[in-house]
């Protein structure tokens, strides 16, 4: 077993898209702030699970008691970067009770004919609860942008939407992570046929993947636009490097603790008289 | 690391509540079919995490692909049984992505004025889903016959609809797997006493804790009544001794397994060629 290895100082300040952030001078093979390597790395993510776990139970506790606090992770990306890999390994090792992940594919039939905001609301965390978008609203500014489904003027009116959207979620108490997992086109590739090399993995693949990649370069437009609209004080964007999948987890596990732990969580006191409890149990 | 040691059968004969079976007679301290100490099955647990994983991938790959098989847990206890341990230990080592936890509370006023099933059937999973239901549509006629809150001849009513309701579920290719954690009054003190002797543990207890725990047998002829009335051929019921955690989880997981087993799962085949994809992939 490798020995763990901690991130020196949150990567949050480094992964973040703040202003003046260039997406394409950010280097998918990087692993800002973390000096181990791959073996380290998956140390790392092993021996916080515990530590994850205990402040979302910290989180749902404090939910049954009246706390507003809630997460909520939004996770973005070109196909293959690894969206899945991050549910499974960083959001999987937290309980399944206090968790909700909300995958969003191609809107359905009532859903388009209500505000782009409109299934997004229906799918946000409960108070105590870790939400996670699997996709998001700014597929509403990605694959919008990147097909002309919208023009600049009602992509104007989204980005505006989204933000006064999150400020009123932060408002009720919602830490909001947002994250684009970074991954080249080159690195995407070589998934691509690394998954058709594993009949394991075919389900994965659908021939459609090639017509999004065809235009990568606009969705790297569209999504440097999302940070310059949409990388807020109350919601942040952090590009996290991701064609090392092992690098991508442990800091969105980091960005995670890091946001838990701003929460101020601690166990909620006891409404009751412990000793008398204690004693009607034993006599019952 | 102790040893892994299996079980030598599958536990589920032993524990289906059939024809015959007496609840007063079922020992919650045992370990039926098993063999091995508390050390192995902890380890056993660990050791079947992955085969549980992958069968729930595949489970969730065949939906993809339109096959109608799903799987729905339904979990029912008395209080500190040991439900959220299962869903935590048992439930969270599988993909969030395939799995839907769903609690069922104290009903809230609009689903008062539906019919009891009207809730339970919005939370059925959807196919290539694993479902799980933290109590249940039984709670109706366990909680409502022990108060009388339900008098004889609408319990009937209710245990025919729920056979009816769960035979649909397994026409439509649910897997049912109905487990009631068996444990003892005794058990259930100690774990009461280890609430309050945990500060950690406070915001888990309730005062109203004891009230229930003082019908605790009207709860065990109500669930004995249960297993008469709707222990099905397609929707069996499993006791599963939970006076040692470690026993129920593997039991538990063993259940699953076997369910899954049963599906007869498999990788959806290509529907596409794969060295054409191959070649316009590296094209690309």
């Amino acid at each position: 077993m490798a020995a763990v290895v901690g991130f020196k100082d949150s990567p949050s300040k480094e992964l973040k898209a703040g202003p003046g952030f260039s997406l394409s001078e950010a280097d998918p093979e990087s692993t800002p702030g973390y000096k181990g390597k791959k073996s380290n790395g998956v140390a790392l993510l092993a021996a916080q699970d515990g530590r994850l776990d205990v402040l979302q139970e910290m989180l749902f506790a404090e939910g049954k008691f009246g706390s507003s606090k809630r997460v909520l992770l939004i996770l973005q990306a070109m196909d293959t970067a690894g969206k899945g890999g991050i549910v499974k390994h960083v959001v999987g090792s937290m309980d399944p009770q206090g968790v909700k992940v909300a995958p969003f594919k191609a809107p359905t039939d009532e859903e388009k004919v209500h505000d782009f905001l409109w299934r997004i609301e229906k799918a946000v965390p409960a108070a105590g609860f870790v939400g996670v978008f699997d996709r998001s609203h700014y597929e509403d500014v990605l694959i919008h942008r990147v097909h002309g489904w919208a023009n600049e003027a009602e992509l104007e009116r989204r980005y505006a939407a989204i933000n006064e959207f999150e400020a009123r979620l932060a408002e009720q108490g919602t830490a909001i992570i947002k994250v684009m997992l970074n991954i080249s086109r080159d690195e995407q590739k070589a998934r691509l046929l690394a998954r058709l090399d594993d009949p394991s993995k075919h389900w994965k693949y659908s021939t459609d993947d090639l017509k999004e990649r065809a235009f990568w370069d606009s969705y790297m437009d569209a999504y440097q636009r999302v940070f310059e609209k949409t990388s807020t004080e109350v919601a942040p964007w952090y590009v996290v490097p991701a064609n090392r999948k092992w690098f991508a987890r442990i800091a969105v596990q980091e960005l995670l603790l890091e946001a838990l732990g701003k929460l101020d969580l601690s166990w909620p006191k006891a409404e009751f008289d412990v000793a008398a409890e204690r004693a009607r149990v034993v006599e019952s």
